[in-house]
Formats: C-alpha cells, structure tokens, sequence
C-alpha cells in the first residue's frame, strides 16, 4: 500500500486529491505543516507526498512552490478536485438549530451565501476543514455544525444537512504528487513541465525567457515570482509550461538553460483536464 | 489632518507606513479587513488607505491587489518599512520569566532563533501583532509576552525586553498609499507604475506584453498573476514596471494598450528607494 503524506487530517481536500492519484487504498499520514509532510518523503517514511500548488479562486498555494526549490522533491504526478462544501453536523441537529458553524478562514469566506441567508448563524475560524468537521463528531467542539468536504462527512460520520454550499461551484484545487529527489518514476515523459528560473539580473530578461516558449509554441500555464531570500526584492520564477508533444517540450526546456541565470525541471507530467467532482 | 484608513490596529507597521507617506498627525482608522479599508475611501469616511502589496520575505499580498481592480481606487504613493520586531512585555516582567509569547502566525514564524534560544518559551497564536501587544498591556491576555513593532511598544506603554527579535534583518514590506477613483492628485508623474493587464488568451501572449518593456527599456519589477472570478485557470496580471524617465513609461503604457487584451493603469509615482528603519 502506497504511504502518502499530505498537509491537513483525513478527510481534507488532500485526501481526496491522494485517492484520485493513487487509488483509494493508502495509507495516509496526515502532517501538521507542508514542511512535515515535504520531510516525511525525504526520510522515506512515505512514498509520495500529495500537496496542494494552486486554488483556481485563490491563486496559488505559495509554500510548496518554496518547498520544491529547497528540498528538490520531483513531480510525477498533477490531479485536480473540485471544491464541493458540505454544511454537516451530528445526526438529529436539524439546519433551523445550528447556531455557529466551524471551518477553516478561507472555507467560511467561500461560502458566504449561507450565512447571508441564515443570519443567525455565526462562524467560528479553525485551523482546518476535516478537523472542524473531526472535533464536532468526537464531541470536543463548541460549534452546532462544521463545513468540509464531503469525503470529511462521510469518514467522521457526520449528517450533511446542506451539500454544496460553496458560492461559486466552479471552484478547484490543484495537487501535485511527489517522490524523492532522483528516485524513481519516470520524469522524462509527459506534455507539461513544472520548473524554476532564476532569471538575470537586467531588464527584458523575463522576456528573453519567454521568448524561449514562444520560438517553441509551448505556453505557459502558470507563474509565479518568489522572493529569494536574503536577496530583498529578487526573485525567483515558477513556471508550468505545456508543450503540444512531449519532444517538443524537452527541446525547449534545453534552450532555457541558455536563456536564463538557472533553470531547475521540478518533474515532467501529463495534465489533468478532467476536474472531478470529488 | 489627513484621515487614513488601514488593515489592523494602531501600531501596525501599516500605521508606520501612513506616519512615513502623510506625516506624524493622521487621523487613523484602523479596519478589520482589507475590504472595510478600501470602502473606508469610497464612501469618503478617509482621505487615504495606506496597504501592505508585498513583503520581501513572503512575497505580494494579493488581496490587496485584487481590491485594487475591482474598487479603482488609484496609487498615489509608495513607501517600504523594515520589519522590525520587539519582544515586549508590561514593566516588571524579565525575559526568564516569559513562558509565553503571542504574535501573528507570520510574526512568529520569523522568530524561530529567539524561541530556539529559550527552549521554555511557548508560542501563542493571535490575529494580529499590534493587537496582541495592546492586549496584553489591557491585562485582557494571558500570555506573558508579546512580538510587534517598536510603533506598537511605544503606543502601549509596553517596555522591550528584546528589540530585534526578528531572524532575518533585510525584511521590509511595501506599501501603497491609495486615493478616490478620479479624484486629485497626480497619476502623470512618477518612474514607476502599478498596473494590471489582461493577457491574450493565446500562446505567447505575455512574450509580446514584455517585448512592449523591453522594447522601451523599461524594467518590470513585480508580477502576480491573479485568477480572474469565474474563470478557472485564467489570469490577470498585476505588474509594477520603472522607466528612466517618466516619459518614457508614458509611452510605453501607451503602446501596451495595442498589445494586451486589456490594461488597467492603476497610478504612477517615485519609487521610495529608501528603507526606512521604522
């Protein structure tokens, strides 16, 4: 069975993005931070890593995109899962009862319509969705209710009294899976690529970079400058690129070396077009 | 006196950064959220929001720059203020007896070598880093000690037991000081620009947007791309870009009109090349 560590408790988003990537028989390790669930695959205490790069409302998930600089944890794999929210609380509380409802910051502010249309609820911030919906059940909460995912109802036995109740149901999230630095499973195939540059130091050097994907038609799905650091107002780029053949992208991450101060592939993937409805 | 709407209380390296742009005499109006300190300007409750847009350390605050798209409001000034932090605790209390240390999560984070040398401290997490010097001085906290700004200690009445507590002393954050949409004050003037452009959606299409810069020398010296609401995996940038003159970014805006799908100029001023200590 595949050990697979993720950011969060059983049940978070993770979990779900986890069982798409490698089968619903895991044996997970839920981490406290990135950095234990980064380290728990460096010390080979599990196999892979499943981490969270990007919210299609929120933007990225920045911390891992530092965390595959600094470890060198290869890319092998891409999912996305869908954002669906789950109002739930213990059987025989019924919605016209529930007075305060539990999550995480950024799980509450998506799923303002609710509280709109119940002005007596209030909500409570907590430091994440599977635990708000986990701490209700096991009866260690102050909270009527608590919004999670479904797969966190579901694993804690919780009642969903009102499923879906995000504001904009086109909302996902993007995984990566990821394994050890220069072990095994294939880097080498797959249309898109996950990488860093260190552009130079000098104007138009971004654009000299780009020119690199333009000359090859590979387009670049993503960016995202970090700051480096000790180096006040430097940064270092993080790109997706996706090329129209596998080939085509390899030539082109080639010439990039040539074009910018450094270049690191963090793995190569096939995309995941097909969001599911997890 | 000018009226001064900023995210979080009084002492906050916000309120710094306001004393920095508009003098020691403002009438502050500290806000919960980044949205109530921009509404603060549109309903002319405040002359000015003075708001963080990016840290050295973790990079663009990008709530921030989504409120700037979607209220209008316009740049009209920049400043950076250092993070420096202060341990500080009510008179009487020595730093061996500090058993617990309240701050901001971020806060916190940067002070790993002060609770690395005193292995009994324990750290308390609270929403915000002027807020928990202020309680603490209250008597409504109990934690022993507090992280926050020289500011923050010297309005509470707080006494330093450590200054420069922080792990890294090259961290500074940016801020913006922000007018009415259309109102005085001049966006004409100034080497720097803070703008937002919808790219083409087509392969390359951020190549040409830059070969505009590079075709003027100007230098891009930030940029976010945001998802756009609605649209999943579709992006608008943020971007800051500096000319040798202003003329010549003039120009440049000008031309970048012809080559992006849409380009928002959100203001032009002088780069504060100084940091200050604050």
């Amino acid at each position: 069975m595949t050990r697979v560590s993720i950011q969060g408790e059983a049940g978070a988003f993770s979990h779900r993005a986890a069982q798409q990537l490698l089968g619903p028989d895991i044996d997970l390790h839920p981490c406290r931070t990135f950095d234990e669930a980064f380290a728990a695959v460096l010390s080979h205490e599990v196999d892979r890593a499943v981490i969270p790069v990007e919210n299609a409302l929120a933007g990225p998930v920045v911390e891992p995109l530092d965390l595959l600089w600094s470890t060198g944890l290869r890319v092998v794999g891409e999912t996305r899962v869908r954002v669906r929210l789950c109002l739930s609380a213990p059987h025989g509380v019924h919605l016209e009862d529930v007075r305060s409802v539990a999550s995480h910051p950024v799980a509450l502010k998506q799923c303002r319509g609710l509280f709109d249309a119940h002005p007596l609820m209030e909500s409570v911030v907590v430091y994440d969705t599977a635990g708000s919906v986990r701490d209700l059940m096991l009866g260690n909460a102050d909270y009527d209710a608590a919004i999670g995912s479904p797969l966190a109802a579901e694993l804690y036995g919780a009642n969903v009294l009102v499923d879906g109740v995000e504001d904009d149901d086109r909302n996902y999230t993007r995984f990566f899976e990821l394994a050890e630095p220069g072990g095994e499973g294939s880097t080498e195939d797959g249309d898109c690529a996950a990488i860093a540059v260190v552009i130079r130091n000098e104007p138009g050097g971004l654009h000299e970079v780009l020119g690199a994907f333009a000359d090859y038609g590979v387009d670049m799905t993503q960016i995202v400058a970090r700051p480096i650091r000790g180096a006040p107002w430097q940064y270092r780029f993080y790109m997706e690129v996706r090329a129209d053949r596998p080939q085509i992208l390899t030539d082109c991450l080639r010439v990039l070396e040539d074009a910018a101060e450094e270049t690191r592939v963090f793995g190569t993937y096939s995309r995941c077009e097909d969001a599911s409805a997890g």
